[in-house]
């Protein structure tokens, strides 16, 4: 059973029923079966598409103003509509930030069905983006449209989709700065994100920054035989390997120098924010299928997820992949490297400190070349006394039931900061998909329920936003 | 210009001229355009194709009894022919070694033209397997077809060509087994190998052996968040580099409890021999394209290709290989490891060793396993005082002009134990390519000239064996 709307449907009756749910439903798969992979330059097109579908589903639910706004990359989806139940210029204004781009789909074989061909299973629907953040997009607009319908939106809305996020959002600092006026707003709500649990409710006060580097290894001109060449040339694998045991050691400290320096330590208060955060290590342990956790010594789990940084190898590759053995010893050898960072830690400088470091460490008889991506990130903090919080604790308070903890985000918001640099706005996460989503992985899903409480929480919180803002 | 069979003919009018050396070209150049790929599954029908080709070729040469000997994966091709100008039962016999399987290709974006698509530019041929091993075997048909078609084969003649030695040879130890008395013999002349260099002839005595295995980490059962997760788990990714760290160290020393064990040092007349080769570390350097030679401490270059064992990563893989960034940190990472092994070092017993570090080294949050692939060999040298080589060394100061030098192999040639553990016979090289021919990388090429010196001089040692055998 599902609860959607106004609606209780079985589930395994979806397609044979009528109604507004079904609809919402089977609106959703169109939307997620569109493959808007932004990292991926073959399917340009299809985020494009994705943006497409996601204007005119806009201007079917009332909101005005659309707008595709190119850029340099993927666009920006544009909408607004003002306050109904007051003057506008009196009404605070709420803009919902979001993404329609998805992250790519490898390791393929590992997904129970095709991710671009949603499936519902139990009360679940399983594709990419399902989750993030095609589900925090989705219910958003459902939620406006009812609320515009109705004629009761109480607050002015504004809508920024981007196409980027899963890339870095290159673009989007450029956007908000050209277009300063369209995007000014009292908030930003994003819907991309999540809950500390489907029972405990969270507020999200941070994020972590992200700093992203690709190391290459080369040694001799092509792959060499490694019978004629072994012992006489150093091979790039093993330089490669070394390299990274260079830059983080076995328990997990990063070693690279100046690395920690303008890392903020969490305040005895937060800490004790932290230790009422129910994690159970058991229980991640085994959701994630590890034998056992790991990382730096010294700080708890929280403070490893939350306020300590990172530096993690996405990928890696060299020589001979196929089936059976193949006897060279390799040209080259490379690795994707990403690393979270906290408070007060530069992008920028991180990625120096990582080049200066990768330089010092470089082996005898290869050549090694770091490469910065674009779309770094830095981290992000909300003030403990900001005015919003009380209104989101009230709001969550009701739909969930009980009191939210106060948590961050180990993930990276790139536009956070930028918001907040650019428009003077602080961004306060509003999503409700639980962590064991499989974002980023195979088989992500979203579970049916949680599209309906992120559309009733958000009507809930615009409506007592302003009256709050109303009662200054 | 070039020098093949009677003729002497200008390279580039190869396809307009008739006469018997444009036949051989032009059919030596069918032969390279099978990709007879022994490692990978999907070209089998090709290596079957190769052999079929090979036992026509044999057949039209004059060699008698040709057949293709069916094994667990790749056929063997036989032939033989009797002595001609003495009674066969008072000549000794040689068995001519080869293999028409040829390597994988990749990376197929280095080569300068396509691998199966011979093309023949100034004095070579560029195609995979024009070294390694065609232009072995076809000579050696060729000049047995020469001398039997003269009425002058003065020794009994066998030709064993398989089709699996660059996957390690897994049949042929059965093979050999299976028909002790087809390839009984009083000599295996192998035409896989090469010359010190093109102006410096060499007797190989000695290969040295291989062990081959996988290793493969696993962390999350899928993919993650590198946000949610990075600073929770370890990285798969991580740990190998740390357990690849864990087996050599960065000078090239290999960590593995017990590995150096079985080494036998060369001893000072070997490494007074191995003083006199002239290998010149800057060529080698350029050749290579390396900023610089490297390798295991306290051992010259020609120690440390012939008589130290390696230990070499083929391959890795793991996470994210795609174009951009994806923030992950991936469920599995793995490698392909490759040891060339010297005497008396056993392969079965090195892997052991392999295993039991490994399991040593697995770092916490991880699980790791290691596959042992088939086919290892076991390292393999001629005694010093075998008969065979003065006449060896007479055939090739006659073919170069100067006296050969004494070198070993630092590749594997795995049959070479298998013959002398079943048949009771040494294998000596007898094979004329040089040391810059491309062999298992991209643009392998074979000279036409080192193909036409393969031809004279089988010939010749034929002859010089022959009444060496005759003398007692």
């Amino acid at each position: 059973m599902y609860d959607f709307g106004e609606d209780r449907i079985r589930l395994n009756s979806l397609k044979l029923q009528g109604g507004s749910a079904v609809g919402y439903i089977e609106e959703f798969i169109e939307f997620l079966s569109i493959p808007s992979i932004s990292a991926l330059p073959e399917h340009k097109p299809d985020v494009a598409k994705a943006s497409e579908w996601l204007r005119d589903r806009m201007v079917r639910a009332g909101i005005e103003d659309v707008q595709i706004i190119g850029t340099k990359g993927h666009p920006v989806v544009f909408g607004r509509k003002s306050a109904q139940t007051q003057d506008s210029s009196q009404a605070p204004t709420v803009l919902i930030y979001g993404h329609y781009d998805v992250q790519p789909v490898d390791p393929l074989n590992e997904w129970h069905s095709p991710p671009f061909e949603p499936q519902v299973r139990d009360d679940k629907i399983f594709a990419r983006g399902a989750s993030d953040d095609k589900g925090g997009i989705y219910p958003a607009i459902v939620a406006a449209e009812e609320v515009i319908r109705e004629n009761s939106l109480p607050v002015n809305l504004k809508f920024l989709f981007e196409g980027e996020e899963e890339i870095g959002s290159p673009s989007l600092k450029e956007i908000l700065d050209e277009h300063r006026d369209l995007f000014a707003c009292d908030l930003v709500l994003s819907v991309d994100g999540g809950m500390f649990s489907r029972e405990i409710p969270s507020i999200t006060t941070g994020s972590r920054g992200l700093a992203a580097i690709e190391i290459e290894v080369t040694g001799p001109d092509t792959d060499v035989h490694s019978g004629s060449c072994g012992g006489v040339i150093h091979n790039p694998i093993h330089a490669l390997a070394e390299i990274l045991t260079g830059l983080k050691d076995s328990e997990g400290r990063i070693l690279v120098k100046g690395f920690y320096d303008d890392v903020r330590e969490a305040s005895s208060a937060e800490r004790k924010q932290f230790e009422q955060v129910p994690l159970d290590e058991e229980e991640i342990r085994n959701r994630l299928g590890v034998p056992a956790l790991f990382g730096e010594p010294g700080y708890g789990l929280a403070e490893r997820m939350w306020t300590r940084p990172t530096f993690d190898a996405n990928g890696i590759w060299g020589g001979f992949q196929g089936e059976g053995t193949k006897t060279i010893i390799p040209s080259r050898a490379g690795c994707k490297v990403t690393c979270r960072l906290v408070p007060d830690q530069d992008p920028e400088t991180i990625c120096k400190l990582l080049e200066d470091h990768i330089k010092r460490l470089v082996p005898t008889g290869v050549r090694v070349s770091v490469r910065v991506f674009p779309g770094n990130s830095k981290p992000y903090v909300i003030p403990e006394c900001h005015p919003v919080l009380p209104v989101m604790e009230q709001v969550l308070e009701e739909l969930f039931g009980r009191e939210p903890i106060i948590v961050r985000l180990g993930g990276t918001l790139p536009i956070a900061a930028a918001f907040l640099d650019i428009l003077g706005t602080y961004l306060f996460f509003f999503a409700m998909s639980g962590p064991d989503t499989n974002v980023h992985g195979p088989n992500e899903f979203i579970r049916i329920d949680d599209l309906d409480r992120l559309r009733r929480g958000l009507k809930m919180f615009w409506s007592r936003y302003a009256d709050s803002y109303a009662r200054g």
